[in-house]
């Protein structure tokens, strides 16, 4: 059997995730492994701790980087904050607030959900009227959408979740680290990212923050949390406690990556990142507007580091990326659920989003539609 | 804030796990990030798949590593496995058969337990008569006892349990690439390991196969699996389906270091490995022996890759550990659970199990021990 690892081809990810890993989270990777009790790992942990809150915005003790990739850390909130039969409302509009509403579910919530239409947002005047209607432990929402590029009003239903007292659930797997996520500002009590979108770091990692009110919830839950890998009442010990016990052994290396691919975000600094992702986000619909291309979004929806398009007339879905792939060495995303077979993704994620990318994929685009 | 990843120092990991990163493991790495649905990437999974049934000694198609650590790979068995109320049986001699326990309570398994003593194996007549007084779905053991170096007799239980037609649960986190493992020939039918230990890959994936019999058993499960990020009915698809549908975003950079780790395995072959492992752990144990230091697991339960030992009389556990690890660069394990603060734990891991490193720990303990 050959050696694949060799073989392996720099692609330009342009993909709904991952996106290209920034060199020095490379670097990263391959530093000498330690002993996750080791205390010299245990600073690095401390530092990781305090990037996290730095890009979450947050005063949060319990912001941590969960060891699984971001649908763990979705698990992670809701089997940490859900006890059988608590009313929960999730809000769904893409691939990802439907994934939400089955882990509840398995996890035997009392789970009701709102469907908005793909492609748009959530309305928060619906959400309001619900919320008068029943009473609910917990609102789950997905801020960037990455099945359908739609953006949703976090701030505003952070707000009205708050009047009402529920618990507030956030996704940003997608945009934590390419736009605006507050977590303080906007109540949200329990977050969750992943590491291979906007972070420019290898999937594997879920960073994840919890509010005082949702760690006291958390601590005098009635039943122990079902899952044990993901119950963080014991995580907690190992990365905020005071004697650091022992729970999993930690993803050591890839926790260097994820330290890296933080110092990345902060030394370029919050808004200058933010600023790169739009920038490149308009670059890129111009250049798709040259060539006929349509955005699924409408303008003032739209996330800046996930666009879907419409397929190009007379582009067949599979061989059209085949194209991307073999002909260009570019991976762009096909469409999920609803919107298979019709949309295309492309993500400017973290190190994705630059110039000469933006130029390499519209070139390419141009190509394999003959324009 | 100082950047702490160029600060990392080499330490010879000589503890529980992880072991020494393999050199080539380092490289893969940090090769470019593809996408997770990238053709090449697939091949990659492909030989993953086939690599590990070679460590594994299994022809099961469901053989793949889970997004976690090792943890998560026993949280995998039990909880597709198990349903609300099964009759499970729990052999208990260390720390990770205990963990075994909470994880099936959790999950509201009828979950009996049969405690043996810390340092001594499993004993066959009494899991067989507890055999003869109850039906169970399952019986449950580990391995290699990572927390106090015992080895189990798992090809004797494997035909015990057998013989009572129930599914056979294995732990080989620390034995799997170290010493033999044969998922078919010992009649299991779901097995878990980790890559942080005879593998000589960092912490991150855990590896684990089941049995055709066992995959029937989750396909006709009453009840939705109560993990969705651990859920192998739909892992499955991605790793093995014909449409390979996407689950979660697998550990791309972590998945290279695992095929990596596996293709030094299986290039020093498998004898080869258990034979150096064992060198190994003889010439250790002689050594200690000159220096006074008693083990802990009499000679015949011995497993050669952990490698438990009375603290040293006059040698404080936590300063003795600090000496090893500040004046000469060491990382040793201290004791879990009943053996916390009276054991320590020398691990011979994958690339840690060579005779420099051996050399190199006699020497230290003499030091610390001032012999």
């Amino acid at each position: 059997m050959e050696n694949k690892i060799k073989g392996i081809e720099e692609i330009l990810l342009m993909g709904p995730g991952p996106s290209l890993t920034h060199p020095r989270v490379y670097s990263a990777l391959s530093r000498p492994t330690l002993g996750h009790l080791d205390p010299y790992f245990i600073q690095i942990m401390d530092d990781i701790k305090a990037m996290l809150q730095k890009v979450f915005q947050t005063n949060n003790n319990l912001t941590i980087p969960m060891s699984g990739t971001g649908s763990a850390g979705m698990e992670t909130v809701f089997v940490n904050l859900i006890e059988k039969g608590d009313p929960v409302l999730i809000l769904v509009n893409g691939a990802f607030g439907k994934r939400m509403l089955d882990i509840a579910q398995r996890l035997g919530a009392d789970a009701d959900s709102m469907d908005f239409k793909w492609g748009t947002p959530v309305t928060t005047d619906e959400v309001e009227a619900q919320l008068m209607k029943k009473k609910y432990k917990i609102v789950a929402m997905v801020h960037a959408e990455t099945s359908t590029g739609v953006c949703n009003p976090a701030e505003e239903v952070g707000k009205l979740v708050k009047e009402h007292g529920a618990f507030y659930i956030l996704d940003t797997v997608t945009s934590l680290g390419g736009m605006e996520v507050a977590v303080d500002k906007w109540h949200v009590d329990a977050i969750y990212s992943g590491t291979q979108k906007c972070l420019s770091c290898p999937p594997g990692l879920s960073p994840v923050s919890f509010s005082d009110r949702a760690v006291d919830s958390i601590m005098n839950r009635k039943t122990k949390v079902p899952n044990w890998y993901l119950d963080v009442s014991m995580i907690a010990n190992y990365w905020a406690g005071k004697k650091r016990a022992y729970h999993h052994t930690a993803p050591i290396n890839m926790l260097y990556g994820l330290y890296e691919a933080l110092a990345v975000v902060l030394e370029e600094g919050l808004e200058n990142v933010y600023n790169r992702h739009q920038k490149m986000h308009e670059k890129l619909v111009d250049g798709l507007e040259e060539l006929g291309i349509k955005m699924v979004v409408d303008k003032q929806f739209r996330l800046p580091m996930l666009n879907s398009i419409w397929i190009p007339e007379g582009v067949d879905d599979a061989e059209g990326r085949q194209a991307l792939r073999y002909d260009h060495h570019i991976e762009i995303g096909g469409g999920l659920g609803d919107f298979a077979g019709k949309v295309w993704r492309i993500g400017l994620m973290g190190n994705t989003a630059r110039e000469e990318h933006v130029d390499r994929l519209l070139k390419a685009l141009a190509a394999i539609t003959k324009k």
